[in-house]
């Protein structure tokens, strides 16, 4: 190890790095450079001979930094936030250190058994009856992923995992459910787990953006009319799109009925629950198998890091457990071995940077944090309702504003509005000052003001509904 | 952001991170912790109010430091290499900062650029054909998953992505072939993927452990005689347990022959591809559709950075892409999204910390410490071989000695050489001095001494080979 070159650079790169955190407003939020302008910068071919420390440090400010979109700025309100904060890049400095492989116990103890224990924080933190158990995957994807192939074990009766999907003595169709602004993640898992896309019901929402029990009760119904085996629900504690919260209760208790696989997907407003007064939200979650949610969006914690919950975890160990020789050790029948807990063998130390986290600031600063996201949310959502040229397109949920500019007056079409908001957003986007991104409600063009990220306060919000007031906003 | 905060303990921890690297050898290699000891010196609940960082580090250092298994110390010759280093560690300090979500190109264009770029280097560095083109995954096991997702749906006149497994007029089963030494993440792959663990078929190996052609004709042979549709062959590039290298252009060849995909894993070996006199093991690599190596095992990059090739992306982002409304950009026409080439959403600037070891230690550098990793192991096969109380298992290949005590004069059995050889395992790794793991060869228990950490120099392997001759070998 070229350890000096360490101790140099990596104190450079410490400050380096504070300013960075200091001067990020001086940045655009989202990146302004083309298609191909980085990479062309860039030789074609590695070099032969090893560069200085030096020059690979310049062209990373001057070549990478210019094409990054800046995730920390405090006026990110894009797609959902990333944040991380100081414990959590003092921790990711840590395990980038120790370079452990935390695949199964022996290979780091404290790599397993921090992630138990952490884990059963958040459990706590959340309000998760006691009996679920923790484990990090990289993404909400990935563990919606996880229950799907949980889902689809339990809904046969021969073993998918063992025979395949195609070895029951007739072929199975199996379905599943969300709402029609349930995640991406859901048709996703569904291609890779061997459903097909085809057979997930997308299911009509309220005018809350809910899904409608009543609704998902009789798609279950039509596929049991058509032989087709309902198999797994996945509702949304808070949906990409608006934040919308479905029923767990009622959808609960129609898996209950039918016996299906229950999966939450609370990946950003699970952080929410966090909070006395949104634990709400989570009213019904006894019903469910497994639970996601994500520190990596809203609660301070270096991506990835995404926690799933499930209250069986031998479900997950079927599916995913192999053990060839090379991996066994003295221990097995004593310890948790996580690889079995996933799909990746291989696996970081990611408990580490979440306990500093929740460390530092501890529940209540986590509570305090949260809070002010949720009251600048609400403050900005005033904003928008008495100005009179722009309007919310559904109520404020949590830390997301769904909003536009439509004049009441000048009557615009639904293809007139969606052209002045694109234009608007792509002005704002464009300025460098701020970043925010669309999404379709209802049909509706819709900006999304999500408000997350660790240092966002009060100013970047004011300085935000200015730019978005003071934009041209011709029709 | 705290940061005052941030500078105090950044520098302090880039000191602490130098002495750590220093005295690495002062520590055991493996954790000598036992099940539970790390667990039961945590709190249950998190601290209501935040600590301060002095306490959280003091833990760090008291608590969760005996439980980590020093994967960096050059006395590690387990499993496999999960090496690091300096250039790559700065990497990660940037990565961490920057905190960017790299899912789209507009969410950082050099996230997606960069890496498109870098991937280039590392195909010509291996000696992959043009026309392959490269993305980073986490794992070996999750690129295998890809692979066998894409050739599921090349297997299938309908589209199982579309319509599911069972989405066909009549059932359809597929096979997957590869070594009965081949990596478990293919079993796991395929229970996940939908195939079942069932539709594996393990094909024998000759004397030195590669697959054998004719056996695999032959099983392909039995499925088409039973109805069942042949898939996929993933080769084996050095398997885990002896660095067996299947050979390529036969089983390509049968591939071609009978439309199968052809996947190649060289997770480990990829590495040594890069020495022109190891390049012959790439032999028949034009007829691969996909393959995957490691920069995180044997390449001096942090893990996670798995970089996978295919010939046509396209067959990715049909499984994998789904755009909802609230991910399009208007740039998706012209740019990847490298979302679509992967199963999570999410995606860390993983390219960076490659960039910077890439160019740091130069294709030179890189090779000469691959040079010293397989000359010290073909120096330890020498020594274990003038040993007449040692035997190699199978013969050294590249940076992997399988090896065992077996004083032929004894004649010892079977059962009796494994109960010798485990206790040899036990009291070498429980003295802290090394870290050995093992596996089973034609049903032989055999140690594995795998020397690939960065820091590994003949001192160690030195001191390792005196440790396993003085240790108690008692038959």
């Amino acid at each position: 190890m070229e350890l000096d070159l360490f101790r140099e650079y990596g104190h450079r790169f410490v400050d380096w790095i504070a300013d960075y955190y200091q001067n990020i407003e001086s940045y655009p939020v989202l990146s302004q450079v083309g298609p191909g302008d980085i990479r062309r910068q860039l030789p074609l071919s590695p070099p032969d001979e090893g560069e200085d420390m030096e020059r690979i440090f310049d062209d990373f400010k001057k070549i990478i930094l210019p094409g990054v979109t800046h995730w920390q700025h405090p006026s990110f309100f894009a797609y959902f936030p990333a944040n991380s904060s100081v414990p959590s890049l003092l921790g990711e400095m840590l395990t980038a250190a120790l370079g452990a492989q935390c695949m199964v116990w022996q290979t780091s103890p404290s790599g397993t058994e921090l992630e138990e224990v952490v884990t059963g924080w958040l459990r706590q933190m959340i309000g998760l009856p006691e009996g679920f158990v923790g484990v990090i995957q990289d993404t909400a994807s990935t563990a919606t992923l996880c229950a799907l192939i949980c889902a689809r074990e339990r809904s046969t009766d021969f073993s998918v995992n063992r025979y395949g999907f195609t070895g029951g003595e007739k072929p199975k169709r199996l379905a599943v459910y969300s709402s029609e602004h349930a995640h991406s993640s859901i048709e996703k898992g569904a291609k890779i787990a061997g459903f097909g896309r085809e057979q997930v019901r997308l299911i009509p929402v309220d005018e809350k953006l809910r899904l409608v029990p009543e609704e998902l009760e009789k798609s279950i119904q039509r596929d049991l009319a058509s032989g087709i085996t309902p198999c797994c629900v996945v509702a949304a504690l808070g949906t990409t799109s608006s934040m919308a919260v479905d029923p767990l209760r009622p959808i609960g208790e129609l898996c209950k009925k039918h016996g299906l696989w229950f999966h939450v997907d609370a990946a950003m407003a699970g952080s929410a629950a966090v909070l006395p007064e949104f634990r709400f939200i989570m009213d019904g979650v006894e019903y469910a198998d497994s639970f996601v949610f994500n520190p990596h969006k809203w609660l301070f914690t270096n991506f990835d890091c995404s926690a799933y919950f499930c209250r069986d975890a031998g479900q997950l160990v079927n599916t995913f457990s192999i053990t060839p020789e090379y991996l066994k050790t003295d221990v097995d029948m004593r310890v948790k071995n996580l690889r079995d807990w996933g799909i990746p063998l291989g696996r970081r130390f990611r408990a580490l940077k979440l306990w500093f986290v929740l460390r530092f600031f501890g529940v209540k600063g986590i509570q305090d944090k949260l809070r002010e996201h949720i009251r600048l949310a609400e403050e900005f959502a005033g904003w928008v309702q008495q100005d009179e040229r722009f309007e919310l397109v559904t109520p404020v949920s949590m830390n997301l504003v769904c909003f536009r500019y439509n004049p009441g007056k000048k009557k615009l079409s639904e293809g007139e509005l969606e052209r002045v908001n694109k234009a608007l957003l792509d002005e704002l986007n464009a300025g460098g000052g701020m970043y925010l991104t669309h999404t379709k409600l209802g049909g509706k063009y819709t900006l999304r003001m999500c408000i997350g990220q660790t240092s966002t306060g009060r100013k970047q919000v004011e300085e935000a509904w200015k730019r978005i007031r003071s934009a041209k906003l011709e029709a």
